[in-house]
């Protein structure tokens, strides 16, 4: 397994010179503290606790995995200990409200730290991870006296959180959903059903598990809109934030899975559990809606953190595995063979993983900035830019880079050969670990529907025209620039993306179809054409640095070198995909069901 | 786990209709008799063995593993005793040469067969598998005593055999391999040495193992000159054929994998094993070669065989899970929700893993058609032209159908859900058990090279040329029919796959990193055209039954359908292959290694 090393270059890289964040987070409310000076000093700390406590435990982590009993689910040696550890020093506050004892930074910096976390250990990272989520929804829906019975504990990591929405019926249409709760005398609801693929649903790491759950009233009418969000805590509270007596939920079974072992996905069970009603009846879905943009991100990250995994393992190994001689001669003569990063194929497959990993991270550091200044600016307009930002790029930063993140975890099985598929060397452990990825908070497809139906065709185009007025802005600014090889491709690519999806459009009006036909091939066009807006940008600003006779060009040099492997090698293959959906329904559509099977 | 189901009609089609094999076989020295009323109850049969015996392992195989202990490896439960079903029914024989006990059976009937038992159970397929290997190669190079010792065993199926080549320093450069085998007063030889990754090197389901092995003699010249291949039983054999005292080969562990984990992968340890020379000495790497086609085909039914699979699993998901309602209205109105294959998406998938496993069974079943025409033609210009077509067309079958495989493993994952992630349903199993085919019998980027460098450009062109002819010639035939929506298309990319060829070729006389730059971009790009050439093949054979008026005209109907879809949605990735590979080698070579890790 690869010993994980956190990118903190690359990372102020994006956070200093390409996103600017001195001058952004001076300008938003709250945020005047968190200047690049102390962003660097927290980025320094977690990157210490990433490689030191969680990193060594990824391999053991898997090898070991959960186990359940009737007691409870007890995570893999050590997942406890770096969890009272990361609890004492703090982290689990990093981002939260300080209301409630956050420590208010922004939320690019814990999307920062949750990427080396993240990188070292994704199944650790689940448990802490599901909590944020439970924390943004009572921050932004729970009652006062809910936040004050539930937050602090929450926000100081004593407590875990959880999210229990899928059921074994139905997991992207939520419609279909069963789980009830029946008022009662006292003002709570009795909660019943049961509920699956409950990440941190139950573990050994924390004294009490907040679940917030999603069920019907009695009188609920059927589909997304008779659906109520509940909190219900392992352990009932009282009125002074105690965990008394146990609550009738409990943890049926854990799941045998493909990877990602040492994170506890449960089987839930809901036997008239004590819950308490989180905003207006039926109103569920909606409130879960005002954080999927950053729960999605926090889904991306995974991505990401595998491409930057798997790119490491595989670097090293490509540094030292010897096996046959340079196309052009012996570069290592003294040895018995040459390393294999002098062959071209190996080398196509490593910046591959460095393309997607370093243009990952640019893409979705902006987004969790956007989303700060959604949170925080004073300024309307800004605000409003952000969030129509946000939601275009949301859908196709998590579909997009959990699809790249697989893709690059594979290339590092590839370049350690056969022994890529051994255990003991951990890159295969990296495919696994990622698979979930695409399928988890909504799956590709899923994410495709939502970009290409409600974001861009659902805002009559104008999401998408936001978007590329900023691709072109930029285009224009850097015309007459050294980086024409970026610019001028990017320029076309935005113009083209426009009219294929007026195109869309115009069919998706006769037949609708035909939006459902072209979405994930849209999404993917989406998806590397605004990853070459975020190259060129770093290009931009990498060629910059070199003009200004800064220190450490190599560092320049191997961004400009890694856009235009970029633009050359992975761009084109948008136009494959923009040729398979221009192919329009028909070849999906015609097959009449039995025909599959003939 | 999907229970398999064999394709039996589409066989038959692949077969019959496609590859015309009763003129075929008709016409071949010694398989006369294999008519295609005998090849069908052969298939049936295999069906069976297939569907009833070795399906219902396949999930608990994975489970179980294998173990080892200083007695030796045991095989899951139920594996040896379908061994002995197998051995009881002749299945070893079928396509050995009838002098040793085999039956003379087509190799394309052998390669069939295989699909069904390595799509039911791919691990279990490892252990009769691989004695082909060693069966052939004493076939081709054993002396006549040789051949008298071992064959009979082996055909039989009461051995088993290995191919025991790679070391942990070497396993594509061969030429670093260090096992060594010294000359013994009676003629045989002392091997000593390290063998690791060696499939079926232990295991429980016969009573003796025949080691083909390479290693080197003491007066050999360095590198892949100096390797010679000897023969060495687990347990010696006398004069007679009988086994007697145990020789000194033993395997001392086994890998713990990703994938195939009922299949044991062995660390062999050679410690002054008696061995005997096979062919002449320092000639080991030249004899493999001469079945290296055929041992590479067989692999790549892996591809075919997870593909195939995953389909199947897929396809019956999507037409019993419910989620969400049709675009264009409900298609299930009685249903809480329409069953998921009316998403058009969702058809995407499942139509690109029927694409590429029905295109990927017509192709490999040609090249074992080639291979028979190879063994068994009179017409020595017949000969030459077919063994010419095997020896361009198997890199690419072996590369471009384990990686197309391997992808559409990835979608029947993907068509599940969150609960393709789940080890209960089996289709994460397909795609850990597939993972393993773009590695091993050469990666895919050594088969790029091999079909870039040695054949295409190695041959001046004229490789490629010999099929391109054929593809013209089929284009010209077809020129008028109804099918022009996949032959104008396909004329083009003829086309522009030799001029492009020829462009690599020029750049790569300046500079032969070109080749290696362009390698697996060409690979890949050469995959889609032939498979395109494939289903062109398909189509006009389906649209010629239909015209005759032929019952059936669903199975016809689904054809021409699937190549619609191929032409329409999948062959357009070839155009992004190329783009990427005509970019040159400058975006792989001019980043200097250190700038790698900046």
């Amino acid at each position: 397994m690869p010993q994980y090393k956190a990118p903190q270059r690359d990372m102020q890289f994006v956070l200093n010179d390409v996103l600017d964040s001195d001058a952004v987070y001076a300008g938003l409310r709250g945020y005047e503290e968190a200047t690049s000076d102390l962003m660097t000093a927290i980025i320094e700390e977690g990157a210490k606790f990433a490689e030191n406590v969680l990193s060594p435990l990824n391999q053991s982590g898997d090898e070991e995995g959960c186990r359940w009993s009737e007691a409870g689910v007890k995570t893999p040696a050590g997942f406890p200990e770096a969890y009272r550890q990361f609890v004492d020093n703090g982290w689990p506050a990093l981002s939260a409200e300080p209301e409630f004892g956050g420590q208010g930074m922004p939320n690019l910096l814990g999307i920062a730290v949750n990427e080396m976390i993240g990188t070292a250990n994704w199944s650790w990272l689940m448990y802490p991870g599901l909590s944020h989520g439970c924390i943004k929804t009572l921050e932004a829906h729970g009652s006062d006296e809910q936040k004050a019975r539930y937050l602090p504990k929450l926000v100081a990591g004593e407590w875990t959180g959880t999210m229990c929405l899928t059921e074994s019926q139905c997991g992207s249409d939520l419609g279909l959903l069963r789980t009830k709760a029946e008022p009662q005398a006292d003002g709570s609801y009795a909660i019943t059903g049961t509920k699956i693929f409950i990440s941190a649903g139950d573990h050994d790491m924390a004294e009490n598990i907040v679940h917030i759950v999603l069920a019907r009233l009695p009188d609920a009418p059927e589909g997304t809109k008779g659906i109520s969000l509940f909190v219900v805590p392992k352990f009932n509270v009282d009125e002074d934030g105690v965990a008394g007596e146990r609550n009738a939920v409990r943890c049926a079974s854990i799941e045998k899975k493909m990877g990602i072992k040492a994170s506890a996905t449960c089987v839930m069970n809901f036997d008239g559990a004590r819950g308490y009603l989180i905003g207006e009846p039926h109103r569920g879905l909606n409130l879960m809606f005002t954080f999927m943009n950053t729960a999605r991100i926090g889904t991306a990250i995974q991505g990401l953190a595998h491409a930057e995994l798997s790119y490491q393992g595989a670097l090293e190994y490509a540094r030292e595995r010897l096996a046959m001689r340079s196309l052009t001669g012996p570069k290592n003569p003294e040895g018995p063979a040459d390393p294999i990063i002098v062959h071209p194929d190996v080398r196509r497959m490593l910046l591959t993983q460095k393309a997607f990993a370093e243009g990952s991270r640019a893409m979705l550091y902006y987004l969790a900035q956007l989303g700060d200044i959604v949170d925080r600016s004073d300024d309307v307009e800004r605000v409003k830019a952000a969030d129509d930002l946000m939601a275009l790029l949301t859908p196709i930063a998590k579909a997009f880079v959990t699809e790249v993140g697989l893709e690059a975890a594979n290339h590092g099985v590839q370049i350690y050969g056969g022994h890529g598929f051994i255990r003991e060397w951990g890159m295969e452990q990296i495919v696994r670990d990622a698979r979930i990825a695409t399928l988890y908070e909504g799956t590709t497809g899923i994410q495709a529907l939502d970009l290409i139906g409600r974001k861009v065709l659902g805002s009559g185009g104008k999401l998408l025209m936001g978007f590329t007025q900023l691709v072109d802005d930029f285009c224009q600014a850097n015309a007459d620039d050294a980086d024409a090889r970026y610019i001028t491709p990017l320029a076309a690519y935005k113009d083209e993306w426009l009219e294929m999806s007026l195109q869309i459009g115009e069919k998706a009006m006769q037949n609708p179809d035909e939006a459902g036909a072209a979405a994930v091939d849209y999404l993917m066009y989406s998806g590397y054409v605004t990853l070459a807006y975020f190259w060129a940008r770093m290009a931009v600003v990498a060629r910059a640095k070199i003009a200004a006779g800064e220190d450490d060009t190599a560092f320049y040099d191997a961004k400009l070198m890694t856009a235009s492997f970029y633009f050359d090698r992975l761009l084109p293959r948008a136009q494959a995909h923009r040729q398979a959906l221009l192919s329009g329904a028909g070849n999906l559509m015609d097959m009449p069901e039995a025909l599959f099977a003939v």
